[in-house]
């Protein structure tokens, strides 16, 4: 029973066999250590710069319910920031950014996506039309408030393309994106989890861990909420707020 | 209430004044982000290198017992890949990488260290003899395989040395563990979440969060683990040797 | 916004109605406190036996993933007893317990199971053939020891029915597993999850938080284990035991 | 590596000695199975009635920061429940219900408590100056709404003397509580953390892991605001409430 990621004694540890002490502090940043850890390699340039984009992107979207559920959990325990970084990751789940791995998993299972434009139609197709007999929402696609494109999508979906991961994936979420527009007659854009649900997809991330992504990003950003949190408490007054509601007379 | 990290309407999400689609994505890396969202401000070169390097030196480090929490809870809730994560961080308390927030906390409540040589004597001398008078480890001195000088400190002490960051809380921190061999008898090097705690201190991080570092560390490190127990299990071994010991005859 | 289920003011806390001072405290006991809480009224003599059954039936199962994780989270965060048992229970999910959820909701959607025999038969015909088609297990049969007959299942079911709880879930339960014998060939037998899943939904508990029994169930039994590790602890023999082999000589 | 708790195989459960089929299912109720998980026997009736009384004071106090914690969390995982109940449970530190913890640690803390009078209010003294001189608040006594009485605190007391549980460790409380409020001028009643802190302390519940009260209590809390929150939805009124405000024009 062993990892294969690190190996350990009294005088070094050995990530995928780089040196922590002499080949890793200070020569690897943030992004890059990221990369090898997942991938077992440091990245080559072009994969650094899109693997940075897909994470810088979900770290911060203002109160969310996960940063809700972390700050107000770090009312009552403040002693143990990680029970409220963890209360917060909680619900990165099937419906916020978990989307993700919705879209990572639809173009991962729909079989290899660089095989022709026909091909690629042919599979939105069946796509589609399957999503539209379960009466199921196609995960990446369409939002509550862009409704016309979702200005994070182009931007991540240019920096893949810059460095060559407009692959299949990429290529197969825009045919089930132009095939739901035609078959359920409504204009449905890629969102942000379906950009990088599919531009994980072109890096090789599995989309069982693809939610990690979104994990990544968001422990950052409750960080920061938390020391926002400390300086300018806003738990409590939402707290007492809803409790003077229920504590009205009977 | 509102957080001034971030605002957001239907046409741009703004973090800390920057925008993420023109001003960061593609431009900022994950380290830089970071240190955006927690700063509020994008740091300087010295500050990146420095800020890397801490978060870098705790991503890793084998089968912790994080790491066996987080796959023993994906074993049970495996399209959840959030909740085994967040168990994973659970453990990141007092114990292991806590001792952070141990070392920031006693160095940062100490008061101004930069007043001089004596100053940081003195100040030495009354916190060794505080917990030497309450039998109470001092925070980020000592390890137990490394008992001549843990590797990463000279390395994290060095890195923020040649970038400015050798100041008046790493410097007292190296004379408690000084006043700590003379008055105890014993050598007790600095270890590596004491010169995190000293570092973050030096870069103003408020010792309240500093556990947070260790909370983006271990994120990657653990998302790292759950893709290889996808593909090479070894959490329902390490319970079935368990149980089955459990499972003799009554 | 406001619950419906508390309303507190200085002088008293009225749950559901009655007063936790003059009409709960001393006078319902922990079981019936539970069922006031779900079904917003006190159970009946036979609600009450039923219903204490079913969580007590999980409390306890030995070393289990759960309570591995819950006892590795407490070796790093001795200080924080909720956040090993919130790592415990994090790991409650479809694979172990959550398979109730499965059995309820497969009985709960099948619309009305007391419509008599034929439609039962009719019913549990199509379940089979659809999880068939879709190779999926169907939840709440089999069991990887227990493979004629889980005693657990027996005796609750039992106790369902000497308490006027063998009703048209439990017998649409038994269709299936007769049909699954029957269409696959092989001895199928309903398992405690299936159990408990098909009497929860006799009692009326909504599928979507039958998942709640074993949360109920299995936080009592990661209080005591974690009682146990503080006194005859085994995390960190087990970590230390994995650790080592990841430490041999690279 | 075994647990004492539970011995297992292919035919049986035995729990603290008892067959789960035979001697528990139908015949041992909830709040007596946690009872026996914890102290490895049966309760006897009057120890039955304290230890229930003691859980079902803290099943339920409205919505809380954990209620609205896990109600968020549900929010974005509604597939998993368990997350959403870990989440509302990471907040139950020290600040809220933990207190119970602070209490029941003190008084086991001073020593033995039965050896008389005299010897009580010495130990009263000792402790009121002690925190007095740190500048620390005495865990167990006072509330911000209840200021003369907790009504809850009464009760659970006569409940814990009826049945012979007025012992060292509450007398203890009680001489604390007096010597509070001669020696800080105001008056500090004992609230219902430190009565449950003082009870269970009668019962021989190691401090450690007294915080489990409010642990098993509150899950069963938690699940039936999560009911209510799938019925009656307020998360996202509240989270949109907030955002709203955050979305305001830059």
């Amino acid at each position: 029973m062993r990892s294969e990621i690190c190996r350990s004694d009294a005088d070094s540890i050995r990530i995928h066999g780089l040196d922590l002490v002499t080949d890793i502090l200070g020569k690897v940043d943030l992004g890059q250590m990221a990369f090898l850890e997942i991938w077992g390699r440091l990245p080559n340039p072009r994969e650094d710069t899109v693997f940075n984009a897909l994470i810088v992107a979900l770290v911060e979207h203002g109160l969310t319910p996960s940063v809700l559920a972390a700050r107000l959990t770090y009312l009552g325990a403040p002693d143990s920031l990680q029970a409220a970084v963890a209360a917060g990751l909680s619900g990165v789940g099937t419906v916020f950014v978990g989307s993700i791995e919705g879209a990572a998993r639809l173009l991962q299972e729909a079989g290899p996506a660089d095989a022709g434009e026909d091909r690629r139609q042919a599979l939105a197709r069946d796509i589609v039309a399957r999503f539209k007999a379960e009466k199921r929402i196609i995960p990446g696609l369409g939002h509550p408030i862009h409704k016309q494109a979702d200005p994070r999508t182009a931007r991540l979906l240019a920096i893949a393309a810059e460095n060559g991961f407009r692959g299949g994936h990429v290529m197969l979420l825009e045919a089930v994106a132009a095939e739901a527009e035609r078959s359920l007659g409504r204009h449905l854009p890629i969102n942000v989890s379906g950009a990088i649900g599919a531009i994980a997809s072109e890096l090789g991330l599995d989309w069982r861990v693809s939610r990690g992504i979104g994990l990544i990003a968001r422990t950052i950003g409750l960080v920061a909420h938390l020391l926002e949190e400390i300086r300018s408490p806003l738990a409590r007054e939402l707290w007492l707020r809803t409790e003077h509601e229920a504590q009205e007379p009977l």
